[in-house]
């Protein structure tokens, strides 16, 4: 038997994270074989996420070994991290040497940001799609876009996904339907309103009014200046 | 508008934890008007998971605050956590004035030393379903099993379906629809394999022979112990 080539896959982490957005394609892709989870932050303090718990980084921006997979979450750090050079610098920095340059969320702006999304096809969480033109990217309507080696996911819970079609086209389906079935993704979601083509109108009113209106111009703000 | 009433979670975090098992459902529960997420272990040192990153506790175990969702998570370090009576104890007397005691995947076996799922319907991860017994508990064939305040999940991923069951139940369908479209949980797995009963059997026989039959093993041994 082979031994398994080693993949280094390292997530940017930064404060304000969607914690899902990086955790749901960790616990997928650590369990590659020859996988190396690197969590990168700019320093090695605790990053608070937005559930109110802290995660710890495995390396600053200037320790992190180049990533083979570089994948960038999301969350309402976002905006913040959108005008941090250091952030920006990082990404841009390790996805010329990465094999797959990957967002979850909305990951994509950083992406964006840093250049990587010009002429691309892509996506990101569904309240912030239409805001993909001022990275120069072409909004695609799937879970999952791959254009070249640069994949780009919807909001949060698409991380699962995204990454079991990473893993499927780097070691093949066999690979990536033993880790689905390991961590038995097999979802039974109680509702099918998971996507605004599907919810009830006054849930994805209500919820943009709450949040994702002004969520949304925040982001819009931020990537004008 | 009236205040929503306060609701404190309780995640049980123990070394060796799947930390998707904590964060999937976390995410959805953070989420809850009014939510309060606590991450209890026996200490405030950083807790390994199994991904290669560590998670920091917000609270010890004689410091968390009474649960009204006590939520204990599964992983490897579960045969480990069976043998440690400070975790046990813990979960007991958090049980006893929840309103909700609930496991994913083997945290299953946790509730179940600690003496919650005598007599219960109950489910944990698919490769575990047949201990369930050792802990007086009757495994039902569900992704989400509720057995009066007892809700118990499979493997590692079913953590989402049960946290937005759980929201529905204590707030109502679109609390629970909410939540589910602003995570985007509008799932698309790439393969139908999630669950042996649809895995091809050369997938699920293989992650058997190579993880499955020995560590069902060491869980029945922890367990007779």
């Amino acid at each position: 038997m082979t031994e398994a080539p080693q993949t280094t896959i390292v997530f940017l982490l930064f404060p304000g994270i969607t914690q899902l957005d990086f955790t749901a394609p960790a616990q997928a892709l650590c369990r590659l074989p020859g996988a190396r989870l690197i969590g990168a932050a700019a320093s090695l303090d605790p990053i608070p996420t937005d559930c109110g718990f802290a995660i710890l980084p495995t390396h600053d921006f200037a320790a992190a070994p180049q990533a083979d997979i570089l994948c960038v979450p999301g969350g309402h750090g976002v905006v913040e991290a959108l005008g941090d050079r250091a952030t920006i610098d990082f990404i841009a920095r390790q996805a010329a040497g990465a094999t797959w340059v990957t967002s979850v969320c909305t990951g994509a702006f950083l992406l964006g940001r840093a250049g990587l999304l010009e002429g691309r096809r892509a996506t990101t969480h569904w309240a912030y799609t239409h805001l993909l033109p001022m990275v120069g990217a072409r909004h695609e309507a799937a879970r999952v876009v791959e254009d070249g080696p640069v994949v780009t996911s919807g909001g949060v819970t698409s991380g699962l996904d995204f990454a079991l079609t990473l893993v499927a086209r780097m070691r093949g389906d066999a690979a990536a339907q033993a880790i689905q079935l390991a961590i038995e993704y097999d979802p039974a979601p109680p509702f099918a309103g998971g996507h605004p083509d599907r919810a009830p109108a006054a849930v994805t009113e209500g919820l943009k009014a709450r949040v994702y209106d002004a969520a949304a111009a925040r982001m819009a703000a931020a990537l004008k200046s």
